[in-house]
């Protein structure tokens, strides 16, 4: 058995939707948090971080980076990407790819309110986060099946990856996520689910 | 089996490399070609194109769009995504991303050239496609491996992706490609694979 170690800074963002899918296809893995004064010093070191860059994913001698690589590796490996039939999984990767696009919009006012880019909260939520959700959102939950999730097979992890999102949202933006039903549902069926559950509920401890 | 039906514009860009796989991996498939004075009469045509756009794949009575979903859909099919090595997977899907982040700059500077925006040509080229290139091919030809492809088992769904994107900028950035080794000799490798030399021979009457 090949042996996973995640780097990632020590807080959910990019790296976070890998530890979910570790966590919820209960496979173990080593979950290496790097702080933010560390990483100038490490990220040189060509043998942990041999692209220079966090999420990566060590799995025994090998490295895998870009966190939806990453993602979709893992989502492989605890058959959570319903790689049995092909047109649901194709079906899937079209939600995945609507949940990127809205990822990387998002992205943008989350940065903002963490400081890790200069920028007034305020006007980032109206010029960033509004028009975001507002643009991608009503295309994402089109896709919501019956059961609550993107598949009439079950869970995925397009279901962790939206999840994942929309928990970064409820930290940054709690009351605006409230207010929209749809997705505040869908934020609460993912995180009632028992091992993401107890991870979020350690992580936030 | 299922009948694939591919709707896309009657050039290559977007389409291109379904059309590839499909043709590298010998499976049949309507290719089904909208002219541009079409597509705005047929696009609402909910049951031809339920997303509106194109590419769209026809699979029997199912629909998949976007087109990086299409070209993992056909790779599975044509295993030609090297899925029964999942770490080989997983490098080959690092490829695509960082041919897919050219792909989106030098989109720009193809779709300037063909008038589908407003732009000057030279300044486009200069601006876009030139610091497109300096950025992304060095990191992306640093992966080509000994045997010419991608991966040490051979030619790959990537090797294609990329080698469409450098067949797209043969047509629109000729002496600029021929003035770029590596990446020449990539184009000629892939346009050399006997299927891919027959249909681009094709296209070209």
């Amino acid at each position: 058995m090949p042996e996973y170690e995640l780097y990632y800074f020590d807080f959910p963002l990019r790296g976070e939707v890998a530890r979910w899918l570790f966590v919820y296809g209960g496979i173990p893995f080593k979950d290496h948090r790097v702080s933010v004064e560390e990483w100038p010093k490490l990220k040189g070191n060509k043998k942990l971080f041999p692209y220079g860059v966090m999420p990566v994913l060590h799995v025994g001698n090998d490295r895998v980076a870009e966190s939806h690589v990453i993602n979709r590796f893992i989502a492989r490996l605890a058959k959570l990407d319903h790689a049995e039939d092909p047109l649901d999984h194709a079906r899937l990767d079209e939600v995945y790819e609507l949940v990127r696009a809205f990822y990387d919009d998002a992205f943008k006012y989350v940065i903002t309110v963490f400081g890790f880019i200069p920028g007034d909260k305020n006007k980032a939520f109206e010029e960033i986060l509004v028009p975001a959700f507002e643009k991608h959102v009503p295309n994402i939950e089109r896709n919501i099946k019956g059961n609550g999730w993107f598949s009439e097979r079950g869970i995925s992890h397009v279901d962790l990856f939206y999840g994942q999102l929309l928990d970064m949202l409820n930290i940054v933006a709690q009351d605006f996520l409230k207010s929209e039903p749809e997705s505040y549902k869908f934020w609460q069926r993912v995180t009632a689910e028992p091992r993401i559950k107890e991870f979020v509920a350690k992580r936030k401890q």
